[in-house]
């Protein structure tokens, strides 16, 4: 799950209040798997960023974050996909709001998927894009993984907990397991 | 979506931090269809709760309620069916995640459901029941409806808001609209 | 179920060879719930097909076909959408081979859908169109219906045996009934 | 798949007319992956059988079997499931048509997955045994393996076309992907 940068909080809640709020109940997050389709309408590749995480090193992780007060889930899902893909990604939204999955992120390691600063509980999307992708802001870059190489056990260990299973899922459902 | 009861704050979570964060996050939230299964294993018939209303009126609901922090979803759905259908409605909770929809509350009126009391996000879920349900606590009656009485508009217009439509993609769902 | 028609059935299967298939196995089908979307990809309108029935009275049909030996279901819809609705429908055809819903035509009426000529298995899929569609050959007109007229029951009754159930199962699946 | 046997004809359609009608249409078939449950409700392990094809070799494949004319889609699920794990195995039958996901099987090498007796579509469900399963007829053994052993690499190889796909998109729609 990304980090959550200062223009994802919104003016009405302050860091310290985001801390609070985050000790008292799960947060809502979406989770994007990206793909690129080929001529066929077929999934060609998986988009996979490459972030620098807070410990300093570098991880690869999916388009995720939070739902915003009064922000509907596909509203949410279009934000994180600018702000991470760029106004040129041309993201195609799903047409049902049941996610393929549901990720569910906790802050004591043990079950599920971890995230240390939070309880969230993660709609999972996949989503095609018919225009351009360009990594925004403290994303590294944007890699173009094949499905072979999504669920290649190296690429996957470098990714953050739970997204290689959210792309092994994806792809499972779209039947494009390799 | 039902009345928040004490017994579903927790002890780290006075009602008035509650009601701080209610103006700050979307909350995650299930909504269960309960049903009974024929002996062919088919929907025979949808479990709907009869409550007393803040405003006092008799409206139609789903057991529905909070995922609490550190909860799962999955424990959520057994401690609400528990609280609502009593424990010996021995519920079978689902194989998988995925809700069969997605329901969101706003508390303003006009866009999706509405839920004065907070923004919710809530994950629906169709659960069968191998036990002997009865209504729990503030819930005046339990009624189990035919699928044709479930969908039948004048039942309908008596569910609180959004119940409706998860009944009818609930049946939908399962290939039993009538 | 539309109509079979002669440029349906190929050159490896004469019509005495497709009655006899006919009452020997179940045919694989294709159903279609064509949708436009809006300007925020929800679901605007569905298509939906008057045709002339084999007894000269005119009902309401989805895009509908068998799938044919050494066809993909891919390929059956791209197929069914083009003659059905012409070359510049430019269908969107589904990213997952997972239909929304299954429908099951019997022979003999009484127990699911019935189609008079076949055991039909039809897997149902929600395809939106990004172009221009016309009816082809024997539809006399595509209407374009909103979600609350896609449901009215007056509407529906003009549906051919199962059309009705699964045009609301569509909207359900995406979120949108009316 | 499975092979087909003497039972599984019925009284219609001779060993002649199968082979006919496989060389001029798809078959209709179930693909089922059997699952025991912990006592939290999730996925313990799969059943997965072990079975002498028709060269003399050893390999693993999922319950499988054909639809038969005038026969549902649950029976068909009903019958195969006890003509493999007998009749003491109780099977809980899904409660929607919908499949987790759909095989294609061509008999020409190449495309998608491979049987070279016919083209068959293949609606895969998930189905949890509440009883004991015990291999019946050709079926020399049936191993129940953890979601860990189910996606093993060598143990997947050993798995007829298709059906190691089938396990893994299974366990990943579940959520027990390890």
């Amino acid at each position: 799950m990304s980090e959550i940068r200062a223009d994802d909080l919104g003016p009405w809640l302050s860091p310290d209040d985001l801390d609070f709020v985050r000790r008292k109940v799960p947060m809502v997050y979406v989770d994007v798997v990206p793909v690129r389709l080929d001529d066929d309408g077929l999934v060609a590749s998986v988009g996979v960023l490459l972030r620098v995480s807070r410990d300093g090193g570098i991880s690869r992780a999916l388009v995720s974050g939070r739902v915003l007060y009064h922000e509907s889930v596909r509203d949410a899902l279009a934000r994180h996909l600018e702000k991470d893909l760029g106004p040129m990604a041309l993201p195609r939204l799903p047409l049902s709001p049941q996610p393929f999955t549901v990720a569910e992120y906790f802050p004591t390691p043990g079950t599920g998927f971890h995230d240390p600063r939070q309880h969230a509980v993660s709609l999972a999307y996949l989503v095609p894009l018919d225009g351009d992708a360009a990594p925004q802001q403290d994303a590294l870059e944007l890699a173009w993984l094949s499905p072979a190489e999504a669920v290649d056990p190296r690429i996957q260990a470098e990714m953050v907990s739970g997204h290689a299973a959210l792309v092994t899922t994806a792809l499972a459902h779209t039947g494009r397991l390799p």
